[in-house]
């Protein structure tokens, strides 16, 4: 038995997501119909962690287990010849029987960009939020720093989020524009439901002047929705990477 | 009557190109279909030249005549509030009635973007031609020098095109790498049907080393197909600008 992990990119403009759906288009089911067809018997991959429709990854991981003896790279090699073209496999490698992409995973970092400028481009249109208002740079920052942690984000996750805490300890929150993109990092243990795009939406609103930071505070503090902002669309968000401890 | 100018931007990756096609899904049916309602007639607008499925325009220019007095500025809002977001109105202006978008432009440039890494990407894949092999850019500059001026481009088009003259005043190519794209810019007083695309697949040919700068010289000379290599695909293909001499 050998336990294969998956290093993948995607473009998820044209899917429902990362996971399996019973109408189908999500992009672990396209990889799993190779696998299984290559192995010759049903193949299940497990991904570090869902991803919504029309999310994307620059790092997304999953892993199986097979009795095959295909060689890693012939199974990254032929993986990347039958995906569709917005499905990439950056890395197959064989890793300890123990390692699971879900439970293994200690920290993910997400990006957000946001197209900020007085013209919407329709180049950007699948992979960033466009914001026609000039966003306060330094005041997102600020806010964000009120963000860093431990702390309970249940207020930044979509209800009924089926996790059994919601506490997360949020590393980093890097800013920054770069002509008329700002983009959007946070790094953290794990993330809930739809807490980067959340979280991005209300630091935009920062940003607009909509929002204070002391809406920040007040939400972390009372756990109130009224303090959080829009949902940020998903098309301005990619998983960028998944790190593992030494098994 | 008056004549409205539009300036286009469009991401074509979704569309049959620019022409209104009998199964419909051309560029040019989603802005007629929003005008017509709008102005409660039938309108018909004209393109300054089509551009085939899943290539870009950036500056893509089209008129159309009107009775109507809604206001220009109002056009261009009314239009990109209907429009899917991958067409933009950039401008709209009202010209003198002799304008044709067509008939009246003097030159067009156009951009061709290929990506050239050992890894391709998911995310220029809808934008850029991927290239593994690194191209040798100094030789398709010496190549590209060839085919600068006026000359009979017929071996750089696809046959049949149905036009009165294949010579074209070919002004301006200029190709510079960034990082792992490169980009070539060609600036003409017209172009052939595909004849950017084949060209383009000539050059890359020659920074691959399958074709040499002789091989350029002799495809002009003799006509002779063989010498010409393959259409580069559309995806990577960008309309940038169609200038006008003063009315």
């Amino acid at each position: 038995m050998r336990n294969i992990k998956l290093t993948i990119e995607y473009d998820g403009g044209n899917y429902k997501g990362w996971q399996r759906q019973p109408e189908g288009n999500s992009i672990e089911e396209e990889i799993e119909k190779i696998l299984s067809m290559m192995m010759n018997t049903e193949i299940d991959i497990l991904g570090s962690g869902r991803t919504d429709s029309g999310v994307h990854a620059k790092g997304q991981v999953a892993n199986f287990y097979t009795e095959s003896n295909i060689k890693t790279d012939k199974i990254k090699y032929a993986l990347n010849r039958m995906l569709p073209s917005d499905i990439y496999i950056i890395d197959a490698e064989e890793v300890d029987l123990k390692f699971n992409a879900r439970k293994s995973a200690h920290e993910k970092t997400y990006r957000y960009v946001v197209y900020n400028c007085d013209q919407p481009s329709v180049f950007y249109e699948r992979y960033s939020f466009y914001v026609s208002k000039k966003l306060n740079i330094e005041k997102m920052i600020e806010a964000s720093k009120l963000l860093i942690g431990e702390k309970d984000f249940k207020v930044y996750s979509k209800l009924g989020s089926s996790t059994k805490t919601s506490i997360r300890n949020l590393k980093n929150i890097e800013i920054k524009r770069e002509g008329n993109f700002i983009y959007f990092y946070y790094t953290a243990n794990g993330f809930l439901y739809n807490m980067v795009r959340m979280i991005t939406g209300t630091l935009i609103e920062v940003g607009m002047g909509k929002k204070s930071i002391e809406h920040i505070k007040l939400a972390l503090e009372t756990g109130d929705k009224k303090y959080v902002g829009k949902n940020a669309p998903s098309r301005g968000l990619t998983l960028m990477e998944v790190k593992y401890n030494n098994l």
